[in-house]
């Protein structure tokens, strides 16, 4: 008997074989659930979405963290919001100026699982510089001022509790969080399949912050395959920083090339954020 | 009752509702399917391979034409084999300095289909500048020495009457067939999901032309989603030409910015061509 498994909309979906089932729970926030496969190793699913794999989760966590974190020319405390896999945080860790990794996810059952199942990917949650919150990550920022230099929104799909990290009121939130030269990056979905809902985060964050930038890059366990990363910044530009200090960082997706590539957008895609 | 077309690998694939089948026939040398669907509107599948969709399928025809079209300083005569759906063939007529485009489609059932069903992508089949040979493109450009500008391969998976547009032999034929400085591209599928075949390519293109270079685009419809074309060259380099003459195409992914950004290579993709 043959095993596949299915992240679709009404309309269009991928499916991938499984071999496996290594964890399967119902939390207080949503099914989660570890599979085993062939083509993309161990494949972490929420609500019968993907959220990461292990043969593609480096080009999601590497441009999550080193866009934004080599954007900003001296990134000291990170905020991280959802991210329970760990991801991002491993590769945040990476850079030598960070002081403080934050990570605030909701549902502590998926840092629990990640741990045990994923552990390349959620290899960060034992250095001394992370700190971790089990909460609601909008509620937090509106309890802090200006202390950020970072914060990367690494959500779920904007359905469920992760619909509120899609709105300009949260945007407001984080940018009062950030310090004054800090800037945010969030993943805002697909432009082939999302178009409308990436216009109104554009025409939002372009009310909230001087510099927005979108930028591109594929992920292939994600339907469509090519996927967003939206950024708001207060001072500093993506397109312009220098990007000599990404060097060093050991990466496989990222390089100073693809970040500037990244934010070379088709005409199709600019005409969305009009 | 849900209908679902399946495009697949053993392991990993897309899946698409279909709301009609508007065509179907087996021709001697595969089943051509026409589906109608919501996402992508009419949709082109052979043998279960998606090969274009009304939707999407400006990214590949506009990389897959004005990459090599823009890179050579003033194409005359154009090469097409397999594109029996007219998409490049369409593309490439936006060219002022296109004298001829030949198309070589082994299957004249796939042409006529694609006249009938998605007269969008066929429209210039009428032009006084197409002409179409049917015919194997192997064998066609073996007779051929010096003639074309631009040759495109747009071929389908390498299975099948398509595994020799893979082989080294049918390079060596298509640089004969070229003029002296003429080039090349080919579709050469997936980087996460035929690396090892990109990496053949590769060393076999190295070993005929001077200049190789691959190019990256993001299709929704392929597995995956991003796609390569390979080009090879025999003086115009793709990464220095000059880009102001693509400046007047109407085009919805391609642009001078684009064109330059696609040849920028994630360090997991170098390491492909090595």
């Amino acid at each position: 008997m043959e095993c596949w498994f299915t992240d679709r909309t009404e309309t269009f979906g991928i499916v991938c074989r499984v071999t496996g089932i290594l964890h399967r729970e119902r939390s207080p926030y949503q099914e989660i659930v570890v599979y085993e496969t062939d083509q993309f190793g161990r494949m972490l699913v929420l609500d019968d979405v993907v959220m990461t794999s292990e043969a593609d989760e480096f080009v999601y966590h590497e441009m999550m963290a080193h866009v934004p974190l080599v954007t900003h020319p001296s990134p000291r405390r990170v905020l991280v919001i959802g991210g329970g896999d760990g991801g991002v945080v491993r590769e945040a860790l990476k850079h030598p100026s960070v002081e403080e990794v934050r990570l605030v996810e909701i549902d502590q059952r998926v840092i629990e699982v990640c741990r045990r199942h994923l552990p390349g990917i959620a290899s960060g949650f034992d250095d001394p510089r992370v700190r971790v919150t089990i909460g609601d990550g909008i509620e937090f920022v509106k309890g802090v001022r200006g202390e950020y230099d970072v914060i990367i929104v690494d959500s779920t799909d904007p359905i469920g509790p992760a619909v509120g990290l899609f709105k300009a009121e949260f945007y407001r939130d984080v940018a009062g969080a950030l310090a004054e030269d800090g800037l945010f990056v969030a993943q805002t979905e697909s432009p082939f399949f999302d178009a409308p809902l990436l216009g109104e985060i554009h025409r939002s964050l372009r009310e909230i912050f001087p510099v927005v930038r979108l930028s591109l890059f594929s992920v292939p366990t994600y339907p469509g395959g090519l996927w967003t990363l939206s950024l708001g910044s207060k001072r500093h530009d993506p397109l312009t920083c220098p990007l000599e200090r990404a060097r060093g960082l050991a990466t496989r997706y990222y390089s100073p090339e693809v970040h500037r590539a990244s934010f070379v957008l088709p005409p199709f895609v600019q005409r969305v954020l009009e």
